[in-house]
């Protein structure tokens, strides 16, 4: 069983041993000729797709009922893996959901690393620091690293652990995230164990 | 006394009565001839102003073992303008200060909202919404413009309401911020108080 998702620099395979990345510029979906089980946040990349009918998409699966309209794939299939406690999803965007007894709680959605440098740096070059995963936030910082570092990482970290829930992290920079939500479960492949709950809900496995 | 606090894109003018700003690119210093008293966190415009003897540089007067070496000096000055409290100067960026005593206790710096608002746009363009400055902070959100908001101004308004302090609001988006801190209290000319406490501590005043 291959299953795939499709962010918009890259398509992430999982074929049950491993997963490997393909670059979403250079692959061709039609190189594949098996059953693909796959999500897609690109429009553009999703319409090509429902061209090939070995290309099954998941998200036809999900009972929308259960989300918003609006809400990504990548958080819906993330959510669809856990059975309580809180995801974090930390890519280009930086999604937290909470998820109690298997129903989707709400969420929001902050910036990723990548961008909040970005956006630091834009607002004046006097703010371009690399943030401080190690930061100690139980002091007021009294340095300019130390005072973004605490605007961008400690905020989120305090409202995450106000839930009181089990951490789960994901997305390309949930090892970074580890440094500071230390008894996090780290999961790259969590949005696949999604995948998988909603195929088995709809007998495709 | 005039009294001039010069950012990167207005020189912002205090005369006793009244307060009006300029253009930092179209104003020319020189034009002045009475004494002002000014902060700036432009260097080059610092530069220029160090050489003409009616501007006098208020950030010479701080005692900054008070503080930190980076600090901008707009910060310093908030904070010098209060006894107890938490500043939150809302401007390109935010700061937001800690004072207890007449002490800084440490403080952080978020982004701004049009930084921000840019920022959530470079990610994706399905991110790109105005905040709400009037959403309900007790529930977690179901739709991405609550989402998005919560991720910006909830985390932001649970940091600076957990300090149990009394919230001072100034810079050029307290007015839009006041609709989130409901009881703290807005004044556009808190920096000024600061640099007249300073004036008065080394007696230029």
């Amino acid at each position: 069983m291959l299953l795939c998702d499709i962010g918009n620099t890259t398509y992430h395979f999982f074929d049950e041993n491993s997963s490997y990345k393909e670059d979403a510029k250079l692959f061709n979906p039609s190189s594949i000729k098996r059953e693909v089980f796959y999500i897609c946040v690109n429009s553009s990349v999703k319409e090509r797709l429902s061209l090939l009918d070995n290309w099954i998409d998941l998200s036809l699966h999900v009972d929308m009922s259960r989300y918003y309209k609006t809400m990504g794939i990548d958080r819906i299939m993330a959510c669809e893996a856990i059975e309580s406690g809180v995801v974090v999803d930390a890519g280009s965007a930086i999604t937290v959901d909470i998820i109690k007894n298997g129903n989707f709680e709400g969420g929001f959605i902050y910036a990723g690393v990548k961008a909040m440098n970005e956006c630091y740096k834009n607002i004046s070059a006097q703010l371009e620091y690399s943030f401080n995963f190690e930061l100690d936030l139980d002091k007021m910082p009294k340095n300019s690293r130390d005072a973004i570092s605490y605007g961008y990482l400690g905020l989120l970290y305090k409202e995450v652990a106000s839930y009181g829930m089990k951490i789960y992290l994901t997305g390309g920079d949930a090892g970074q995230f580890s440094k500071l939500f230390l008894n996090s479960d780290v999961d790259e492949l969590l949005l696949f164990k999604g995948m998988k709950n909603i195929m088995k809900k709809a007998n495709l496995c």
